[in-house]
């Protein structure tokens, strides 16, 4: 139930230019998003984002595409990342059975693709600081719903340390000096 | 778990003209569930409606009604709507198998309907801002017995989203033009 | 999972008079549980109270007491009632297994008394407005840890309205003038 | 379910000179943990204590030192102490499955710890008032987590409470004198 670093993907679900002005917390789940996808970089865990209908929409917060520059990219219909059938096959072909997912809104399509991930026997880690909708409460709601239905509600500090595990060698010595050390004493809300 | 708009119904629990008063948050149970009524409509989802002694506690309130004129109504005096029997004959009749609840009060007739669907073997899904006690708290507490039971808490943007299931055909495009849109600023107490 | 009166017995631990003065939302608990055992009485419903080192906790509240005159009365020394083995059997011997349960201290012999009754497979449900402790989180704490064990948390007016099912007969209008509606608008903390 | 005191053993985690002052609830903890260090003492509970990277983040607090002077002391690596062989050894030869875990910090060293040990079918104890991390909220959802996973919330004093069971003999008496009243009125925060 610990998280691992080799089975282990960071999914960000549709954090766009268009829609986070309107998102209650969106400006710390940017920033706690890059944070733990430069670590995931750092770490060869793989990153993917998505985007909704980016016409309307805008494409994805250019910090994140700094923060992830290799990350696969993936532009959907359906709220649920996971009924669009190329998507869900890249995912099965991956073989990564642990998915962190952060995104807006989060009672919205993050929700829906978490449930459609739990669903497909992924386990699913809620990544609480980075999920975030119009309304506070709705992300609050959405959480317990997908503890209620099986996943697993984690800060990226947690995610940080499950991946590193030990503190005696050069990985966590560098994620410490460049990201865990800067992020300690950043205020945030879960 | 999530929900289907083809195995969908909504059930509106004596939100009645003489009790709403009394109700703490009764003014926003009755606005969203007139609006997730309006949106079933469109949909094509059924609604019902219950009424526990209308002698005393009035008539349904006049917005449900125009919301949701096609409404089947029903008239109780178990405060589990399923322990009578035409009730329970009709919604194994229907085969829909996902009930969305709401109404007043929430501790007592939806809380016990709830219960009483899910030991049927009902999916029951508490729609949280729409259902409302003389004390908020005790609605809360309601809320907790009803996840306890099995049950799941959702959001009227969760029920439409899942609904609606994608973003790229005409029953989404008039959903959020009519409901989506104007609701999503609307400040509300889940 | 509903209380039904056949099957239930209402437990009231610990409220003493030596002890009261020290717990947060003792009045209130006191006050509620004698609610609820006056409504029992009306109903047939068995209540047991239990008191702890009376020579230096002192004896049952007066206004319990009046309520449930016909109260059965346990001294015990072990924190949890149904260590004591003349309670065990009678409680057994009685042949009812849901168990409203309530008292102080809630994290001490409330919550050991309905870990005990979970274990030996009692349906127990915890009424939040009549479980205290000196540190009020305390018992917040001791709700939790029965919740996370099986239990079920109600309020008094769910158990009421559970009991009495229906609205159409006597029993509802005597208990609706002489208990619900006096109690309708009183402000409860949970 | 409840705890045994033949079967318990106390485990504090990190709770180290060097990282105390930047912790929400570092002194509570530790004021807390050296108070159930006291009674284990008294009522022969092995106390085990860890340490993580004494170099960079000091010594184990001198208080939890006093109050367990023949505590087994633990230098790890791994965040999860159970990932040490010779710790996962000896906890297995020492027989005890009931495990009252407490320190700093709550998400990652205890929660971490707190996991393996659950994997590895142990009970987990979380002490509430005695895990806490930077961010009080951050302890909240290590918490939360460590429920979710099967671990079981509990405060000092209900620990201390079903250790002893019951309170007529000497053991009682003097626990009562020493610890549980002088530990009554003090505020907590859970």
């Amino acid at each position: 139930m610990r998280l691992d670093r080799t089975t282990s993907l960071l999914l960000i679900v549709d954090l766009q230019t268009g829609l986070l002005p309107a998102i209650d917390g969106g400006e710390q789940a940017v920033t706690e998003a890059a944070w733990l996808a430069g670590l995931s970089r750092m770490l060869n865990v793989p990153v993917w984002l998505t985007v909704q209908y980016p016409a309307g929409l805008g494409t994805v917060d250019p910090r994140l595409a700094a923060a992830a520059p290799a990350a696969r990219r993936w532009e959907k219909v359906h709220f649920d990342a996971h009924q669009e059938p190329p998507f869900a096959k890249a995912l099965g072909d991956l073989g990564r059975k642990q998915v962190i997912i952060c995104g807006s809104e989060a009672h919205v399509c993050v929700l829906q693709t978490a449930l459609g991930l739990l669903a497909a026997d992924y386990r699913v880690y809620w990544l609480a600081e980075a999920c975030a909708s119009r309304r506070h409460d709705e992300a609050r709601l959405a959480r317990e719903r997908v503890v209620a239905a099986g996943g697993i509600v984690v800060s990226a500090d947690m995610v940080a340390y499950e991946w590193l595990e030990r503190c005696d060698n050069e990985a966590f010595k560098a994620a410490h000096r460049d990201f865990l050390k800067p992020r300690a004493t950043r205020p945030l809300r879960f």
